[in-house]
């Protein structure tokens, strides 16, 4: 039996295989672009940073509106889209189905507007013909915020139709992209997106600390008459400063550097190749984690290719499976969210990943579950994997 | 003359001296524990690291408060305590004498308080027997936002005293000590400073990323009844995740691997030799640039011990003077803000800085001001320097 001859009760690992969907593992190029020298982030050395970033952010987003880019995680960049927009007592339609989806809504809330929750469950996507019925009912919601990858169930949501729906309405489309945009395609301007948020920590490669906002005319428009109170997250400052080649306030230099590297190496692969990896890799998750047992838990046809949630298989607790591949094979996965937590594990693929890394991730859950005596090591899941990468019909 | 000799045309430099009051320069042992592989940040890799530097900033902050960090520049701290601590139309006393004032009071009314304004003229202190006055006609103000070190003049205000009619007189004293802390002597608790705002990219010797802020309990008791809105800077999220090893959202991770470093380094120099460091060093740059030539900004006896401000002597452009301190020398000092824009040099001397650091930078003006006309290199910057590193009276 595969695994047996193992020393159960030492870690045999000598590095980690972080495959949780975000702080996602540094690619050595990464690494060794944050050691270079601290420069002054009002600087010529920060300047040429910044420009050779927004523009890569831009192609990346496939956005010719304005990129920003404030030291926060992803949240903060959420949170910009709503100090900036919302005004107190405003309506504002929010679309959820998971944790993601919660949080915009309460970020909505604790800046005082008036939150219409269009809600599906959690691994369901939202529904556009809903979404349209939604905003014919509330036509003085003059805001959409969408979730794009809803990263607590695995699930991505059709987001080309979602944001044609909401511009069609005349609405103003705010995306939480954060774990998508890098790895899934995405076309800011061309499916109608006005305000678009990522963070430097997912498909960018890049340690957490910068999130990027793309924004629009019509966003801009808006943003001119909100009321809600801004300061460190003000857009217009992020602007007015960008245009001098400067960040308000003192950047995440540190961050800088390696998002400058990892948007170089996004490119130097080609971003149809890396969605494909993405893809090819997500196909090759779920397989594996089926052929153990676990069940997907987002709808069919709406898995993302940058985070797969799977519920266990019968009688498997998930916190001390978790523990064991951590702690005796260095994988580290996330568990569920909220409502999920404890129930569910979560495979993060996005970033610098490879074949050989989910192979890895999946053979160490199969020794594990044989450790936990809840199925046999009988090489199924790595099987799994190998048939889906070749294109051999699981 | 000294300098002759040198081909003025082409950098002679293949290090840079980063002297601006942040980011600092990172120490290699900083650097290198960037390296180190990203973790999850719900791990208990994480959980260790923030275990660590909470400990270890609470001892540097001298509190036994809560000590959160925001993932943020020092900006997003400062905003936090206003978004915690105000709620639309509270008076709220700023005591301001520069720059760094003037944000905090922007930053206050960006959230609807009232601000009072005591105001000084920039290079001059806070004044403690005004600010009693002040606090004493405005009985309903209940928060007093004062800066330790104004970065924008080079100044230090009496933060001991300052604080003190603050306490005496009720009122939740909240303090920008972006760039003081670690570097200048503070006494959070000592003091009766209720909350103290810090940044990693200061005398911590880390990369810009982490905002570091105490909390009193008479902070988290006007927290409980402020109403501002506020969900990224939420304290209570901070506080409730902070509990569980953890932060709400994804932490600067690698700017935190950094931030555990220098704070090991300012724990093994010990904190009075670390202030000592820098009072000798600011004394030092001090004397430099007086004998170059240059009138120091900031009043005698308020002098600060981690950015020096400065006048330029008579006929010399500083902007000029700063790029070809850039350009031929690779030494990077700050110019004025604001209303000083183009007035003034600032030379910072926090964090990473030593002995031999300081006479290179004032060497390398020397020599400048030679090839600018200004004055002969005749060694006078070096020799002043020199005088005061030995304790000789310039």
């Amino acid at each position: 039996m595969a695994g047996e001859g193992i020393a159960r009760s030492t870690s045999m690992t000598f590095s980690s295989q972080l495959r949780i969907p975000g702080p996602t593992p540094l690619p050595e190029r990464v690494v060794r672009s944050m050691s270079r020298p601290m420069v002054d982030h009002r600087g010529p050395e920060f300047s040429a940073i910044l420009a050779e970033i927004t523009a890569g952010a831009k192609r990346v987003f496939k956005t010719s509106s304005d990129l920003l880019f404030l030291t926060s995680s992803g949240t903060g960049g959420l949170e910009s889209a709503v100090a900036n927009l919302v005004s107190p007592g405003d309506e504002v339609v929010v679309a959820l189905c998971g944790n993601f989806g919660e949080r915009f809504a309460a970020l909505a809330s604790a800046y005082g507007a008036d939150v219409v929750r269009l809600e599906f469950e959690w691994g369901q996507p939202v529904d556009a013909e809903d979404l349209a019925l939604v905003l014919e009912k509330h036509p003085k919601a003059k805001l959409l915020l969408l979730t794009h990858n809803e990263t607590s169930t695995g699930l991505t949501n059709p987001l080309r139709e979602l944001a044609r729906v909401g511009r069609d309405a005349g609405r103003v489309v705010v995306v939480d992209g954060v774990s998508s945009i890098s790895s899934i395609e995405i076309e800011t301007d061309g499916w109608g997106i006005d305000v678009a948020v990522s963070g430097s920590q997912k498909g960018w490669m890049a340690p957490p600390g910068l999130a990027l906002v793309s924004v629009s005319e019509r966003a801009w428009e808006m943003q001119s008459r909100a009321r809600a109170p801004r300061y460190y997250f003000d857009w217009k400052e992020a602007k007015t400063w960008a245009d001098k080649g400067m960040t308000p306030f003192t950047t995440a230099v540190s961050v800088a550097f390696a998002l400058q590297e990892g948007i170089r190496m996004l490119e130097e692969e080609g971003l149809a190749k890396v969605y494909e990896r993405h893809a090819r890799l997500a196909r090759a998750t779920q397989a594996g984690l089926q052929a153990l047992g676990f069940k997907l838990f987002a709808r069919d046809g709406f898995r993302s290719n940058t985070v797969t949630a799977a519920l266990p298989p019968e009688g498997l607790n998930v916190e001390p499976f978790r523990k064991l591949l951590h702690d005796r094979y260095g994988v580290v996965i996330a568990g569920g969210q909220n409502k999920m937590a404890g129930k569910m594990v979560r495979v993060g693929h996005l970033g610098a990943v490879g074949e050989g890394d989910i192979v890895q991730v999946l053979w160490a859950m199969e020794q594990a579950l044989e450790e936990m005596d809840i199925a046999p090591a009988d090489g199924r899941g790595v099987a799994a994997v190998t048939s889906s990468l070749q294109g051999v019909p699981a």
